[in-house]
Formats: C-alpha cells, structure tokens, sequence
C-alpha cells in the first residue's frame, strides 16, 4: 500500500509539474507570436503624455512610477509638478532633485513624462573618445541599422566631464517648460564613475517625443546625476537596444485635454534640451 | 525512510502546485494594472508601420492579419502590395478589390499599414445630416471631449450617397502612394445601407498616421465598399471610441529600414486621401 502510496504521489508530481510547466509553454507561445514584427513585450519603448505637453506646462503626475516600472526597468522622465530629473536604471527609479542628490523614488510618486523600456542590449560601441553630447552622437549614429527605429542607449564608464541640471518643482499657474529650465540647477562631474542612460528618437516623433538624443546621467554610487547638458567620454562602452515599438499613453483628464498641441515647438524644445 | 520520502514528495506537491499558481496570481495582478490611465488593453489603437513610409512605397505585408486581429476587432488599412482596401469590423477582416467586391481574408493575408482597436462605443451622435465629408467631420468633432486623443468612429445607417475607391497591386520598383492611387477605381453607392469604419487622430500623429478623418465603407452586406472618398448622411447615429493609447510596430527590416523618413509629406497625404 505503501509503495503504492507513493506511485501515486510520484504520479501526482509528474501531473503537477507538468501544470508548473504549462505556464512556461503559454509564454514560450507568446514569444512565437511575439517574433513577429510586434516583437516581445520587452522590444517595446513606453512612453506617459507627449514632450510638447511637458513644453506646454502639463506637470501634473499622471502615473504612479510603480505602474512606469512595470513597463520596463530603464529610461528617463520627470516628476510630479517637474519636480527632478528621473533616471530608472536596473529597475530602480530615482529623482535627482536640485539638491543634486538622487534620491530612491516610492512606487506612489507619480509622473507627468516618461520613457522606459526593458534594456535587453544589441549592440556594443566602444567610444575611444568623444569630446561632447555631437561626437558621442556621431559615433553611437554609425551603429544604427536604421535612423526609423529607437534606441535606448546605456553607457557604464568613468567619464571625464559631465554637466547636468535638475529642475525645482513648479507652482500653479505653470510656466512653461522654456520659462521652468530658466531656473534650473546645474551641475558638473569630473572624472565621474557613472551610468548615462537615456534614448535616441526617429524624426517622425516631433511633437512626441525629443527626435535624437535624450540623456541622463546617474552616478555609481546611485547619489547624483541629472539631465545631461554636455559629457565628455573616454574608453567607455555603449549599449544600444533597438526599439522597434512604441506605446504612447496618453492622459485622459487634466490640463492635456483642452491643450493646443497643433504648433511647432521644436525651437522651444532646443533650447530645453541643450 | 519510506515515510520520510513520502513526506519529501508531499512537501514538493505543495511547492508544485504552488508554482502552478503564481501564473494565476500574476494575471489577476496585470489586470488591476490596467485599471490605470493606461487603460484596458481594448483602449489601445494599435497601428502597424507609419502612414508616410506608405507613402514613400513601403507595400510589403509585414503582420498576418490573424496577429492583427488579436490586437483589434474594428479597423482599417490596406494590404500587401497596396492591393485593396481594408475594413475590420465585428473581428472580420475584409478586402475591397479593384473589382469593388469585398472578400474576406484569410489569417495568412499581410498588411504593410493598418489601423486596429477593439471597439467599445463611449458616445453617441446622431446625424440629422451632414452633406459630405467636411460637415460630417464638423458634427461629429463637437461631441469630442479633446482633440489631443484619437477616436474610433463606426457609423451603421442607409446611406444617401457614398464615393469610395480601390487601389490595384502594385509590381516593384512601387511607385511613391501619390502616383499608385492615381490608377484607383471608384465606385459610387446611393442609398446604401453598410457601415462607416474609421479613425480620427490628432494632428501630432503628423507622418505617423492621418490627422484628422480616416474612414473606409463596407455594405450592410459586406460585399462591397472601400476607402471613403465622399459621402452624405441622414439620420444616422455615429459611434464614437475615445482612445487614449497608440501602440506603434515599427517594420524590422525591408524598404522600411533605410527609408529617409525626415521630410514634409502632408500635400502628398492631402492629395492621396480625398
């Protein structure tokens, strides 16, 4: 009886750890259909409001960062009344506010923009040397199979300079983007052992997204960083992952809602960025 | 030492049957997720290419319409080689020939641009009457809570008039969409029952999808329609589904990769839709 006992208990483990690996069936099926040109979940840039809403001063948080990381474990973005600068690196989220200080972000806070991924690299570029934000482009541009795709971008180093900014946290009424950077702090690394993680964007995202490059930068130690106004790099290895798809959620209340998004804005956007 | 092994499986039954849950547990989770501004996974217009790589030639299928279909039941597009005019509507997906029938198409078909979503009606209009395209337009955009959010649009009634047209398969080296459309048939219905399928998007989709309306005919018998090219209407009641979230697939390889995507194309697009 015993024996038989334990036939059925073996008999038991085999049905059930068959159950254990239906799951792993269903996600290896998923894959399959996700080996089109949908790609899987992970190919996917995930992206809260539109850059021209930030320019046009929609700062209200709409999602809360626990729901942002559930999207992908690395990008940029901005906080609640533009309150930092946003880096999400190895699935951790963290606010540079302008103390400089980067600070580990509570699932709760919220985001009015945001771009996140889950950073799976594809190719590596050794940059021998870059003397600004231009050449790094130049060189990491070589590397692109297509200028019509996006690329999240991650170089780990010691880089000679970089120079960063945060921005305070705004009252209402808004200003503007443009008016809101014209307080920015500013700060700058020498020979900085840290993380620049960021984006690079097709053309057609005008009005979207930032077109180019889109960087910030993260300390080894995880205590400072920024949005990157100018770095310089030396012997340090970038990875590009192609991002074939885009996700754009956009909010559904709020200031964005009755916003005139029908202007160009990409003279506001340079002088935000640089 | 029997008892003993016995216990050992009863303890792996547990873990087991355990593992065989977590599945379950991560579903329910994903759903509360979705309860956020990112909405239900139906609230999502998912779009494959962009409409100016269309324009610029770029015709090979590149998604099977079964894939498509998992990601909407209402749609529009066209299909590879630019052959036809597609409408999605009730999970069907149909394409209207040059010969201006409607066939339905099998999963195996590829389209190289559409438009889909699941289609949950959020507002009513009813359309005493509306001359053509340009006033139609103007009745339904004052129901629009924002003009910053897209829109599924599926109007059933009888018809007075509708203009629409087809477009042949196209032989390599393709001509640009401008010059293809040129060869189009149109086909004129008058006091056809059938059902209005389409999209209006915001103007910042600009290179990406067709700003403003995007509608595509299909008879109430679904054997014959096309792209939408004029129409009146009387007293006909208008579905609209607000829908805060795009989902783009990027092509991964073919004409799309080395397409120079950077310029105006909105007088082609102007020319090729009316």
């Amino acid at each position: 009886m015993r024996k038989c006992l334990c036939a059925t208990l073996l008999a038991s483990i085999l049905i059930l750890a068959t159950l254990a690996a239906l799951p792993a069936a269903a996600a290896r099926e998923s894959e399959s259909y996700s080996d089109s040109i949908i790609g899987q979940d992970r190919e996917v840039l995930f992206q809260v409001s539109t850059i021209d809403a930030l320019l046009l001063a929609v700062y209200d948080g709409i999602l809360p960062v626990g729901e942002l990381k559930e999207r992908g474990d690395f990008g940029i973005g901005t906080f609640d009344r533009l309150e930092g600068e946003m880096i999400v690196v190895d699935g951790v989220c963290r606010q540079v506010k302008v103390d400089g200080k980067a600070y580990v972000v509570p699932d709760e806070a919220t985001t009015p923009f945001a771009t996140v991924t889950f950073f799976d690299h594809d190719e590596k570029v050794f940059v021998e040397k870059a003397d600004n934000m231009t050449e790094l482009g130049e060189i990491l541009e070589t590397s692109f199979p297509s200028e019509n795709v996006f690329y999240a971008i991650r170089i780990d180093g010691t880089f000679p300079y970089v120079k960063t900014r945060s921005v305070p946290a705004q009252e209402r009424p808004y200003p503007l983007l443009v008016d809101a950077v014209a307080n920015q702090t500013v700060f700058e690394f020498e020979n900085a052992s840290g993380t620049v993680v960021g984006f690079w964007s097709p053309e057609f995202v005008d009005g979207i997204n930032v077109p180019g490059y889109h960087l910030h930068f993260i300390t080894e130690d995880r205590t400072a960083g920024g949005h990157i106004l100018d770095l310089r790099v030396e012997g340090a290895e970038a990875e590009l992952d192609l991002t074939p798809n885009i996700f754009m959620a956009l909010p559904t209340a709020g200031d964005f809602f009755n916003l005139d998004l029908t202007g160009d804005l990409s003279s506001d956007l340079e002088k935000v960025e640089k």
